[in-house]
């Protein structure tokens, strides 16, 4: 079944804003066997999504609009489908009550203009909105099904949750495309691809073929299985099935298979352990302590971090001697590891991790270029110390040193364990 | 002019990735007069890109498509778009010639499958790529122009910039959409829209009518301004009198004009007034460090940072007495002060910076509820605190509360000025 998403709005055509509720609803949609076939923003122009939306009806099995159900004359979403459909508006007195009920709760009047917001083409069902005042619409026509939500993220996703899923899921008698993503750190893209090309390969002919797609990110490779199966025991099996045949090629580089970043499996491995870490940054500025915050329960084993962006404050902050820097430079190993054991002992915790290193664009020089980043994680006195060189700008150097720390504190742990 | 953007690849069709190339070809468009009316992701499929490009033509002056120009089978864009023009493939020689060249540079030899990119639709100019094999091609059926660029941005925005942009000016003889950006921090959306309405409502019947959007971002609210004009000039001059018009009324509130972010805004600041700064953050977990140093050239005035998520490191890491933390609560505005005046103190900067609040999702109490955040901001002896009350999940408390810290420091920064 070939699903097609629009999402409507003129700002959204601007060089400042993206779509984002198709990426939701393609999740969703993926999960009960949808294939999102096509994407479009269309401008807030009544002639310009009427012809959007009658091209997608040649095709689509499902078209799912967003946004322009509000009150303002530049929301067009009812016109343009009452037009296509020829399924003129009328104003549905039940939805006017809930809305002025809506306003009554916080004390205010319904303005005349959300009356707009009442019309319903006729033959659509209104899909109640628990979060705002704009009701979705399913329509059909022929094999399309035609689904209008409001454009707020916040109304837009409880409302496909509660009122749009289980309409849909019938249709699909439990067919379904099914997916698995590998994240994967440490290694390169083609790296990564020339271990798991031979056995990906296989599985286009199976009974039920996979079909595998690999995605470089920054820090980071996917690896991307999708399954069109009879049903989702089928896919799962799979599925399993080619997982496990990968994670046996690519072994712990592999960091999970369940959708987290880096630092909740991180903070998961730490959390389990009962350890505590405190980390030394200097040219990732807070980042990677950021991210391990991001976690929610992380204070129960992110005890502290220090930012020691001049020398200075790597000596007062981490204990790194004075001597050190001048005989390496503040880019060397041993004042990674210094970092590592001086934040480490002065927090009292069981990991200590020393980040240095080059973010640029300035301050790099022909032995230590810009993306040089020396990076020292020491667990409960078994010490790790690498150099490497990242490319690309500021923000991306910043973002690989705090993936690569990560990930050698993630190696270290595994190994630990074992 | 009216332009259409299509992104091929159905990875862009998964709940995983975005096309952001769009953003720059808007930006870009809008800059020489064209309005971008449509934008479509569509999947590697040449039947759909083929159906999705003949109903672009219909309408649409222009019509860019970035990817599908790679060496493999999935690389559909010129199939799709030598059926729709009726204008067969062939082989260009000189293009396997120079890719050959750039493959020997490297020491490699070509493979067999990349003569697939010198595929050429008969009447198509060729656009040279400098940073990789796929070259762009330029068609034009009736008044539309069609340009096809390869995916990835990093060879995309030079091929527009150095062949595309030449290559539509023309078109345009001067006539463009211009736009202005103000970015406004620590008011909410309706209270600036309350303000500014008034102005900004007179401006669309003006001689070059201006049309305002206000957009509401996590902790900023940004008005676009766009005007089509004539010429340059002609939009110049209306958008400066507007921008000046509501700099007016909104004063301090807006922190930049230029597109910049609050970062490099308040960088810049402490850059221009010698001033260095040190932070000592607790909820935020070192995102403000972070951001702070996402600026090229912040190790200027940048210092040091420290994270002190315990109790314990607050009292060791920026002198917070243990009394101070009993009698109030690590979330006070008492131990805000004193974290930013212990690690300005101890750091020996001008500015000190404490942030101590509850990101959540737990921690909250009836008295301090999740998204309470105690900010304090010392200048040289003049102290500012405030306690806010942000919403939303766990990142969202640590970007807004960040976000307000700075927006603190910078109206103190300001005011010192005059």
């Amino acid at each position: 079944m070939n699903a097609c998403i629009l999402a409507v709005g003129s700002e959204m055509l601007t060089p400042f804003r993206v779509d984002t509720n198709s990426l939701t609803i393609t999740e969703r949609l993926n999960a009960i066997g949808y294939d999102v076939r096509l994407k479009a923003v269309v401008a807030d122009h009544v002639d310009e999504l009427a012809r959007v939306i009658d091209g997608a009806l040649t095709w689509a099995d499902l078209i799912v609009i967003t946004g322009g159900l509000g009150p303002t004359e530049d929301d067009i979403t009812r016109d343009a489908v009452a037009r296509v459909l020829d399924a003129p508006l009328a104003i549905d007195e039940r939805i006017v009550d809930r809305i002025k009920e809506r306003f009554a709760k916080r004390g205010l009047t319904m303005a005349a203009i959300n009356r707009r917001q009442a019309m319903v083409p006729r033959g659509a069902v209104v899909l109640e909105n628990a979060n705002g005042t704009a009701p979705g619409l399913w329509l059909e026509r022929g094999r399309t099904a035609i689904v209008l939500l409001p454009g707020p993220p916040r109304e837009m996703t409880p409302m496909f949750d509660a009122v749009v899923r289980e309409r849909l899921a019938p249709k699909m008698a439990g067919r379904g495309l099914f997916r698995r993503v590998l994240k994967i750190t440490g290694r390169s893209e083609s790296d990564v691809d020339a271990n798991v090309q031979p056995i990906y390969s296989r599985w286009t002919s199976q009974t039920v073929p996979i079909h595998t797609t690999i995605l470089a990110a920054l820090g980071q490779t996917e690896l991307h299985l999708t399954a069109h199966a009879p049903s989702r025991a089928d896919a799962e099996t799979v599925l399993e099935s080619a997982v496990g045949e990968l994670l046996e090629v690519l072994g712990s580089a592999v960091y999970c298979v369940d959708g987290r970043p880096l630092e909740a499996v991180v903070g998961a491995l730490l959390s389990d352990r009962g350890l505590t870490i405190a980390v030394a940054e200097s040219c990732t500025g807070g980042l990677l302590m950021s991210r391990l915050t991001d976690v929610a329960g992380s204070s129960r084993y992110v005890e502290r971090g220090v930012v020691c962006y001049s020398n200075r404050a790597k000596t007062e902050l981490a204990g790194v001697p004075e001597s050190l820097i001048a005989g390496h430079g503040a880019v060397s190993e041993p004042v990674a590891r210094a970092m590592a054991e001086g934040i480490r002992q002065r927090a009292g915790t069981n990991v200590g991790v020393g980040i240095t290193g080059i973010a640029g664009p300035g301050g790099g020089t022909p032995e230590k270029p810009v993306g040089t980043v020396a990076v020292a994680v020491i667990v409960d006195g078994e010490a790790r110390v690498r150099t490497f060189q990242f490319v690309g700008p500021r923000e991306m150097v910043k973002y690989q040193a705090a993936q690569a720390a990560m990930n050698m504190l993630r190696l270290i742990l595994l190994k630990s364990e074992t």
